[in-house]
C-alpha cells in the first residue's frame, strides 16, 4: 500500500482525486490549509479508514518536513495552489505565496526524505497569449498571469530538483477543468449573477473568448493513468480538443436555470480581465497516444456542470 | 539626469556596470547586500558625486517600496544573485533567496512605484543540457541546476509584471563572464589551487567541458547599448562565437603563472559537478543583428583575464 500525500486535497480537483485514490486503494495523506478547499469537498473521504486529513500549509518548510518524514510518504501529489486568476490580478502576493512557494516547499522537503516520485498540476496558462492548436509540450513558456508565471516558474524548479536528486514527475498543463465542487470562474460568476438578477446577465468581455472545457472526472482519469510513469520530467498538455465561447456557456446557464428571456449584455473587450487569455488551444497527440481520451466535449462539459451547479444548490 | 537603481551593484557585473552608467552621466542609487559584492569593487564608484551606496536586501520588499520611492528611481537593473552555482547544488535555498526572491521584490516594488524599465541579468543556464548553435531566444527553457531554475522562474515573473503592467524589461541571457574583480569559477580557482601547491593541478571533470567566456568590457557595452530599447519584454542570448575547454583553462593559467611543468590532473566525469553543463553554445544573431558584438573571443577573454587575477593578487 503506497502512502500518497494530496496537497491541496480538500480543494476542487484534489478532493476528486483523493476519492480515486483511496477507490483503488491508497492511503491517502491529505494536506490542506482549507483556504480555498473545504471540509465538504472531502466528506465522503473523511469516512475512509485509509484517509488522513490535516490542516497545514504546503508552503511550510519545517512543518512538511516533519510531516513527511512521520509519514513515510511515497508519492506526492501537488495540487495545491490559488486557483482565481482574477484574484491574484490585483494581488501578484497571493501566486507568490500560494502557488510557488508550495512547490519550492514540497520538491525541498521531498529532497530531504529522499521522496522520488511527484506529480504537479500545471496549466495552460503557461503558454499565455500564445494560440495555436499546434502548441506542443516542447514550445517555450510565456505566461502573462501571475498565476501563469508562478506555474511556469515552478515546472523550472521540478526540472532542477528532478535533475538533481533523481527524482521523476509528471506534468499536466490543464486546459480550464469544471465540475463538481467548483467553486468560481464563469459557471459560477453567471449562477450567481442570474440569482441576484435574473432578467439580466451582464458578461465580463464581449463573449468570444473561446476555451477547452474538460470534465473532472476525464482529469483524474488521467491522472490515474500517468502520474507515476515518468521518467525524468514529462510534461502533457491536458484538454479536449474541443471549445467553447463565453457566449454560449452564458447562453446555457440562461437555457438550463429556466431563464429564455434573459438579456446577455456583452462588453467591448475581446478578455475578461487583464491576464486572461482570450482565446486558447493546444496540441494534445502527447497524451491522446498513451492511449487516454476525454469522454466528454467541452460543450457536453460545460452543460453538466452547470446542471450539477444547479442542483447542489438548490 | 535619469535616476538608476543596480540591484547587485557591489558584485563582478553590477560594480562594471555602476562604473559604466557613472560614466555616462546617470545617478547611481547602488544596492547590495555585501555577501558576494564588495566595498573594494565600488572604490572608485564610491568617490563619484552621483554615487549612492545603500547595503540593503534586494529580496526585502517593505525596504524596497520605500527606497525607490525615495529616490525616485527611473530604471532597475537587477544583477543581485547567487553567483557561485556549485554553492548553490548543496543548499538550494541560497538560489530561492538570492537569485528568484529579489527578482520577484523588485518587481512587485517597480510595480508599486509605477516604474515601468527593467534590466534582468539572466544566464544560459536557464536552456539546460541542450547544447545546440541554433539555440535561440524562442527555445524552450529547461534548467538543470537550482540557478538556472531560479533564473528561468525570475523571467516568467518578468513576463507577467511586463504584462500585467504595461513595463518594459531586457532580458541578457550571458554566457560566462569573467574580468577584473571576478572572485570564483575556474580560472580563479586553478589559481587558489597552483598557489597551494605549483606542482599539480587536480581539475574537477576531464577537462573537455567547452563554454564560450565572454570578457566584462563586451557585456557592459551590450547593456548600455541595448537596456532601455525594449518594448515589453525583449530577451538576448549574449555571448562569444568562440568556445574555451577547461584543458585549455588550464594551460593557460600555468602558462602566465610560469608553472610550465605542473602536472594536470583531470577527473573522469565530462562535469564539473551535479548540474554543470558541460559543453555549451547558443545562437548569437539576434544580439549581432543590433550591431553588437564581442571584442575578445573566448580564449582572448581568458588570457586578458588570467592575467588580471594573477597582476592584483601579486
Amino acid at each position: 500500500m503506497r502512502n500518497i500525500l494530496v496537497a491541496g486535497g480538500a480543494g476542487f480537483i484534489g478532493s476528486h482525486l483523493c476519492d480515486a485514490l483511496l477507490a483503488r486503494g491508497d492511503r491517502v495523506f491529505c494536506l490542506d490549509n482549507l483556504m480555498r478547499g473545504t471540509k465538504k469537498n472531502i466528506r465522503m473521504a473523511l469516512a475512509h479508514k485509509n484517509f488522513a486529513f490535516t490542516q497545514g500549509d504546503a508552503a511550510d518548510l519545517a512543518f512538511l518536513k516533519e510531516y513527511m518524514g512521520r509519514n513515510e510518504i511515497d508519492f506526492v501529489f501537488h495540487l495545491a495552489a490559488n486557483s482565481d486568476i482574477q484574484a491574484s490580478a490585483m494581488d501578484p502576493q497571493i501566486e507568490y505565496q500560494s502557488t510557488l512557494s508550495t512547490t519550492w516547499a514540497l520538491l525541498y522537503a521531498m529532497r530531504e526524505n529522499h521522496i522520488r516520485q511527484f506529480f504537479f498540476a500545471s496549466t495552460s496558462a503557461v503558454y499565455g497569449e500564445r494560440c495555436d492548436e499546434n502548441l506542443t509540450e516542447e514550445d517555450a513558456l510565456s505566461p502573462i498571469s501571475y498565476y501563469g508565471a508562478a506555474k511556469a516558474a515552478s515546472e523550472a524548479f521540478i526540472r532542477a530538483f528532478c535533475h538533481m536528486n533523481d527524482m521523476d514527475a509528471c506534468v499536466f498543463r490543464f486546459a480550464n477543468v469544471i465540475g463538481p465542487r467548483l467553486t468560481h470562474g464563469v459557471i459560477y460568476d453567471f449562477i450567481r449573477k442570474l440569482r441576484a438578477d435574473p432578467t439580466t446577465l451582464q458578461v465580463l468581455g464581449n463573449g468570444t473568448q473561446a476555451k477547452p472545457y474538460i470534465y473532472a472526472d476525464d482529469l483524474i482519469r488521467a491522472i490515474l493513468q500517468l502520474h507515476d510513469k515518468a521518467s525524468g520530467v514529462e510534461v502533457y498538455n491536458v484538454g479536449v480538443e474541443s471549445c467553447t465561447k463565453v457566449s454560449e456557456i452564458a447562453e446555457i446557464v440562461c437555457r438550463e436555470m429556466g431563464l429564455p428571456d434573459a438579456r446577455i449584455e456583452y462588453g467591448t473587450e475581446n478578455i475578461g480581465w487583464k491576464g486572461d487569455v482570450p482565446r486558447f488551444r493546444f496540441d494534445l497527440s502527447k497524451i491522446h497516444a498513451t492511449g487516454w481520451r476525454a469522454e466528454k466535449t467541452s460543450g457536453q462539459a460545460v452543460t453538466v456542470a452547470v446542471r450539477e451547479a444547479l442542483a447542489c444548490r438548490r
